[in-house]
């Protein structure tokens, strides 16, 4: 459905996550205020399937959704942006969601999630076929936040992990650590290793390291050797860094760390913050796209930062920007002019 | 904070039961179509209360909401009204939900519940003070809604119908049967008839009197004379009768068995319809007013069809109408004129 | 500004009157639930100039406004449709309001006039110098509510009448009797009756002959009769007819009694209205369309009624639609087609 | 992406047409007094691909749109109700558009188009192989709006016509006969006989048979009698009857001459619509539908005409419903109801 | 209604002052652009009730309103946020109100009033109960705008106080002043020094101290020392100190002078503002809280500045935070950060 | 209509140039992501037009506009600010228009236009008698747009030159240059020099002089000298000078060479920017109105400056600000005060 990337490619990325209804505050309005609340559907997996079939490649999202309209309003907000939506399930539990309201200058946004006993949460084991899904795949990409969920949902992505092995798809892995979950008798530690132990691309950060594999350092470079040695499949690890001024103004940048060099991106300023939800998984999309088209680890590197900071300017969780937009953006060309 | 109504009285309703955030979509948009939802905070006991206040007369809900701000919200929703807020407990779980699609002609209005496992839900034995609540109370009322949620509300239902009942307080129950509740392995038919025998005052279809208590009739009179019968306490049963032409044109009147002859109310034709949801609430608050203000059956009646009449021309479950304008529409004056 | 009627004429036309802010609530919402108010400027005088401007006449509104933004957005308000407001005078008091709940179904509209000690109000004898304004008129239109507001705009409203009947100007009143209005210490019978001696035009229900002149008669028809006799100058009394079957649904037709015979428009059958508030307004403009550019009276009546009943489906006081629009719903042409 | 179909059939429909920007006025509002217009994309033909991919077929739809953002959401909205768009074409040229006024009680809806030189009208021949599109589909359709356009569609369509008759694809032609439009130098007598004669299955008015075959009848019957024996390719002719009371109510039923008898289907008394623009082609959706799963005759017209009726409560050109919902209006079930 | 705080306290407030509608533009429109007005009922006394009771508090709110559904709306407005209304009296008069359009970059935000002749204004000496109103309180808020309204409030402000100071409540004074008000014949300095003799805590500013007192200094510390000093019951003066860099980026911070000491809270650099209406009203609230709780003078002080920034960030005149939101901002925590 | 300018002139002005229809997005939206266009008529020589008739100045703007409602709908947007209309031609063909998506952060702002084929680019030559257009107006302002469009449109604005020179009209050039405009087969330096020949004041940054007339500069200052020289009859050369930090985000000044000096004016830094599209017509805006009411070189400048900055704080293209506020932003008066 897009054809009109600058440099479409053939490449397939396949994505398995659980999609929730967002349910955003107008404007600056607070929870206690809201007459309304303005809907999106997104997921951290969804959001770079999304982006990638965005960049031009060929995406396709596996989840499980209730069998009503609100299920299929959620695969509808997939599909709308190429994503192919053939591998999801529909059953009889209820949507996840969250609540978010957005923050304004020195007061922070905040979310309310109620996502227990979702459609998602109650996968059983064995539910997709990974193989078929897999197949000609060139890339499958995770979070944390899956095996967080439920026994279910950590049995089934390590099934696809082994699939995804087995196929010779290359594995990313965004390790996003969430205190509240892990509520099903799992703990991160119990759970992550064995996932990290098949994945080629992990994105976390410093602490992320810390909670799912117990392993730290006196700086990122130290915590990200040590982690390369405790899981040999690891390639890369990459990062953002985030300093928040306001819940308006941030700056960002991007790390790298591949083995041999820790590499960092351009760092952005971000003053009149649109959006921040969703800025991780645009940055990760980046990586996906940088390093599925063979860009080098700095270019894969920039172009991931950019499409992170873009992302701040884009309502939704989804990043809403082109190959030739972030591109752009890491040349400096254009920024803040009026494109006629 | 009513001191507005043309005769405030200084009689007391309590109400109790689940609130939910409901979630509709704005104007004609279907589920699948929705930007956006419409909030309301709104339950069929908390309706009652709402209505009542706007009667003048004092009212308190009593109820469990999640200890954040979507919990706080509900509650100010209540407290705008003059609703007492007092006695509002607020703990760790999630808010119910339900998210509503407004109907347009011959397309129906449809409901996605959303409300298991709510804060509610799990009220624990003993959690209110019934004593303390009901000391000086007129009347409480309940709806069949309660006990089919969980184990905890059905007892701490029947706690309070006890109390109630010790203090000399009038019980009304609205029966409304809901095939989609009754989850926890108990069913209407083991629970309600406990409920019924404390009960003073009865709203109740003739299906809700079969599904409920077993109890059959040739007609509404019959149904209503047999469970006058197994129920020597309920003293009055009382029904809208609803024609539905389409979503946007329906026509209601009320009923009434006083245990000696079935009354009826005026007719209204309901073309253009606004919004549907909580007309049997309205319909149930303007009966107790009128039976807590010593009004005839007949001008209760009247007066409670109006309710309801007047009810489906305002957003939003609760019924905002005062007593001056419900009489009004009683004696058919001023109906649709121009009011300088 | 309206050089696209298919029949400009080169009469012009001079109102007379307070232009106020309205403030509405959003669709059905009722006074106590409004997160908003729709704005709108408008005056029943000022809505004819501009009902007449849409349809190629030359219509100029003299009023006075208060010197700040609101005074200048009522008076953009008017010149946007082509009004002249070159005599508009802008002074130091408050720009006079009212608050619209749009009523549905079985509730009626409701009006909350703060009109009081207005720049208009404020009017100073001799504030306009009419010889000037009317210079090239051909019609003066007023209403009764312009007298009822304060000694000085019944004074100014005088001396118009005096100078439009010196000048040879057509002149038109809209008798509209307000009982809120009228509180400087004049009644209607104190005021009303000069003016109406000078008024070539009079629109006017039984009730407000009644109220303003004490005529009354066994039928509308009669009370004309007796009200020509009393007001030799007086040459023909119309009203509309209006049956509320509720605020969504009317039925409306036109009366005009040109002296000689009763005539009766065509009635309209007004279901879904949309905003009902100025179609007076439009059935006046209509008249004076018809009269100023030849019709006979018959054809005259039935362009007012067509004018009003198509008033019912547009938002705000003004009445958008131009004369091949009236002229179609006369004919009975292409009503509920969808036009290419 | 619509597996939620109670009976999803695995058959293809490729439909071919152009997909403008609709921009309509919100709610009453008039073209002058718009503050913002309503965002859709849509057209007859793709009308039809929403509704069969929602009725659970394969759609894919063919066009051509312009290579910007506006193509791309034009793209985007196909595709989010599972309508298969990698068949479309981008290019240089603008995205025709038209602008729509919603009418209200007596006052019409009003269309203005601005759709010449668009992408589509520059569609060029050979632009699409149609060969390959077509592989293993089972339907196509088109409308007289196609060849209206330019002589590059009309020509195109041609070509399409040829090979789904080559391939044995069934074809529906919706003649649609539109004024406006004829503008390249070729009238609809010139061309739409020889589409006419490779179509299986028509939808045509009388006047639509007069206007593009010039063939009359004293009535629908004897025009299809006549259009069956110049047209030997002709099955089967249908067509909506409609009632226009106002724009806030119609009636509407649906015919189908099969060559041996007129059936009817049972009539829809339309009160409260909310959009009527799409209906025809909602009403041809429910024909397609109803012949490729191999309806009766009757079932397939009862079908397509309940499907008719739905969408005029459904705002937006697409008619967002499902085969159990269109199948419960058939029977009268729920209509009106609340659905919990 | 706020037992949700950390550390609700039974201490109990009183305000006394008038509620207006105010009427904003929306988003950055201007008021000649203004479409719609955005509704909220504020008033500086009632936004200090409002925020101490989101702080835990108890908070009684006195004022006047109009017997219409405007007045009513008002209470609800305050009643919402757990104010206690009971005291409100309702008259035959108009609501004040103001319109407000918010100023954007180097664009000022404008006000222009509307209060005239309000409800509020036409107090009736005696007319509220102050024996029984602050029977049990422990703090009386009143405001410099007040007594500039009418001699009856002016009247009626001197009665509470004196009552306050017989019943042993604290006493705090927002002097405030308004040159466009004080136009019923006595000037600030005729009333405000009585007034003030009476109070136990102020916030002035430095021109607030000239312009009501006529005492003047070299610098603020200067003139509060001689305000002390002739006002003994004054125990301390607090202000905030703001720098406006444009309408969007202020900077603030706020001063106590305790007779001792000048203190300085931290200064908050604003930028992004949402709506600054309110902000001196939040670090009012923030004193009062402090106070009656019991905080240090510094802890008070920082509090009441976090109280005023935060303001900054909220939608409406009334300081929507919790007692832990402004204590995190006082410690600097998760400011800007995405709390899950 | 602006009798409340401080000091209203006689002066009148004559705008020539295409109105479209500008159709932009909502808040941050992408286009990809719009649900709806918020409407504003707007072009660059009109946009000059409205400021002036805000500034107290006569102004009438000459266009050509289809003969529907959206062409009546954009001359009613410039008679709602005084714009006299009365010189607009009608016709039959389409109102050019644009899409607009505001850009945000270091996202860029990007419009898509559709314009050709207009009624203005149809105008016919001899469609304005500029005679009677031109009689007693002291200025005449055009932009390098206009002879862009069509051949019609640079014949028809030569005579309009060639007019307003033997009237003695003071003649104003922006020279605007448009990359994507010029498609009739002429380019810019094939027309512009003739026009530029006939004009006093020429705005033209340093790359539009060297784009239309091929002259180069060391710097600004030395591109203006060759011009002058070249041009004998330009007497002032202008131009704004922006630097985008972003898109939220820009500093601007002005510059104006008098034939002995380069001014330049102050700079404003713009955070927070609301809308940039039409700022440079509001600095032309200031211009004109600076050297028409005759104020000096350098306060000319300032004023146009201010009035540039002044416009990104407002919506839409029409610079809504009156000599007063853009007088006080000069000053450095009030800047993000709350004015009362």
């Amino acid at each position: 459905m897009q054809p009109l990337s600058e440099d479409p490619t053939e490449k397939t990325v396949i994505t398995f996550g659980e999609v929730m209804l967002r349910l955003s505050t107008v404007g600056h309005t607070r929870f206690t205020q809201a007459q309304q609340f303005v809907v999106n559907y997104a997921g951290a997996e969804a959001n770079v399937a999304v982006s990638c079939s965005l960049f031009g490649l060929r995406a396709a999202h596996v989840t499980r959704f209730p069998d009503h309209d609100l299920g299929r309003a959620a695969t509808q907000a997939l599909a709308r942006f190429g994503v192919d939506t053939r591998h999801i399930h529909y059953g009889d539990e209820r949507l996840g969601l969250y609540f978010l309201e957005n923050g304004s200058m020195q007061r922070s946004s905040r979310i309310i999630y109620d996502r227990f006993d979702s459609a998602f949460a109650n996968i059983r084991p064995g539910e997709f076929d990974w193989d078929t899904i897999l197949a000609g795949a060139d890339w499958f990409h995770y979070t944390g936040i899956t095996p967080a969920i439920s026994q279910g949902a950590a049995d089934e992505l390590m099934k696809a992990l082994e699939a995804a092995r087995k196929a010779g798809v290359q594995i990313s892995g965004d390790i996003n650590y969430r205190r509240n979950l892990w509520q099903y008798g799992k703990s991160a530690r119990d759970i992550m290793p064995e996932l990290i132990a098949l994945t080629d691309f992990v994105v976390a950060g410093q602490t992320d390291i810390e909670n799912c594999c117990g392993i730290t350092g006196r700086n990122y470079e130290e915590a990200c050797q040590r982690m390369m040695k405790e899981f040999p499949a690891v390639r890369k690890i990459a990062s953002t860094e985030r300093t928040s001024v306001s819940s308006s103004h941030n700056r960002i940048c991007g790390m790298l760390w591949n083995g041999k060099a820790l590499l960092k991106s351009k760092e952005f300023d971000l003053t009149h913050i649109v959006d921040r939800i969703g800025a991780g998984d645009a940055f990760m999309a980046g990586l996906v796209f940088g390093f599925v088209t063979g860009r080098t680890d700095q270019d894969a590197l920039e172009f991931a930062a950019a499409a992170c900071a873009w992302k701040h300017s884009v309502d939704g969780d989804f990043n809403i920007g082109s190959v030739a937009e972030i591109n752009a953006l890491v040349q400096g060309e254009n920024v803040g002019k009026l494109l006629r």
